[in-house]
């Protein structure tokens, strides 16, 4: 069964988007912080229509999670910014263009219905409204033997590690204070008495420290 | 002048503590996890007055730190567990007894004035009430032309960085999840466009990844 890996970038004070997100800046104050380690590399310009960048072991690490991921999984806020029926979204079709960057198919996390949306490039929306277990054995069927990712928001990643389906965390850590804003693990999680972690790789640059834990079941 | 420098043990999910402390229960529910790691060290057990241990990356770690460490940095109840006079507090003389493992001078954040406690090893108690920008003081004078390790708790810590005190921190992040408890970066501490950070190091085992940054003034 295709395995179930979160993917993010965290401050190192545990945050995921800065402050005062708004749908001029969806990051937050100081969210984009996050991922600027990721903009020049040739693995995150490549999937974006980009030429050239640079490469290394930062882009090693992003390579590595494109080429085993056969789907996407995000919360609706990520997938829009918004929240409600999405008649009143004004992103509604998402941030990423016709030929958005994940070129496999996606699976939005969100309470209001909507038809598949089939983008350029490979790319799939798809909307599901009978919650994060739904969304991930969709997900799994999708991927085939490759892995599903779990790219956030932090409470997607939350309630998957609670649900007991996540298999993997890779947690990009970047050199930051953002001093507010959203909490990649939130008060009230459940203890290491219920979820055990193995660390089973680190890889390190100056402008990221990508750490890598197998959940133990 | 003698770097101030943080050494402190967080959960992957961000706390020091774990919820619920007591006086029994110093670290808080399941916060003896975060120092695991170093209890089996050499360089651990050997301040303890303990024989044998293990040796390898993270007893180096920890070594290394003793031997640059002249003075040491701590909260009041990271002293004793208390808070208030000294007359109430159960714990008043700290956890440590007769020698403690710190063999250098420690200085001691409180509200509440009392005379200096000579340890035996080399251990003593200053207690400082006029705030961290003193302690410190104290501290980096007493240290010579060796650093000053500040201890913690999360409060200090985060008073350190907040004043422009802080030279280098080193967490060492250990692949737990605590689900609650203390944590080390509050919501509203002032973000990186104030505090910026360099990663200088990071040092690797299966138990506890040593993560070392500058603090950027």
């Amino acid at each position: 069964m295709a395995r179930l890996i979160c993917d993010i970038s965290m401050s190192l004070d545990g945050f995921v988007a800065g402050p005062n997100q708004t749908l001029e800046d969806p990051l937050g104050q100081g969210g984009e912080r996050l991922h600027e380690w990721a903009f020049p590399l040739v693995s995150f310009r490549e999937p974006h229509g980009l030429p050239g960048g640079e490469t290394g072991a930062d882009d090693e690490v992003v390579a590595e999670s494109l080429r085993a991921t056969g789907a996407v999984v995000m919360g609706r806020r990520m997938f829009s910014g918004g929240a409600g029926p999405w008649e009143a979204d004004p992103n509604a079709d998402g941030w990423w263009g016709e030929n958005p960057p994940f070129h496999v198919p996606v699976f939005v996390l969100t309470h209001h219905a909507r038809q598949t949306m089939t983008m350029q490039g490979g790319t799939s929306f798809t909307f599901v409204t009978d919650g994060i277990e739904a969304a991930v054995e969709q997900a799994r069927a999708a991927a085939g033997d490759k892995d599903v990712l779990l790219a956030g928001g932090a409470a997607v990643v939350q309630q998957s590690l609670e649900a007991g389906l996540l298999d993997e965390l890779q947690i990009h850590l970047v050199p930051v204070l953002l001093g507010g804003g959203v909490r990649l693990f939130a008060e009230g999680g459940r203890g290491t008495d219920q979820i055990g972690l193995e660390r089973t790789r680190v890889i390190d640059s100056p402008a990221v420290t990508h750490l890598r834990y197998r959940v133990v079941k």
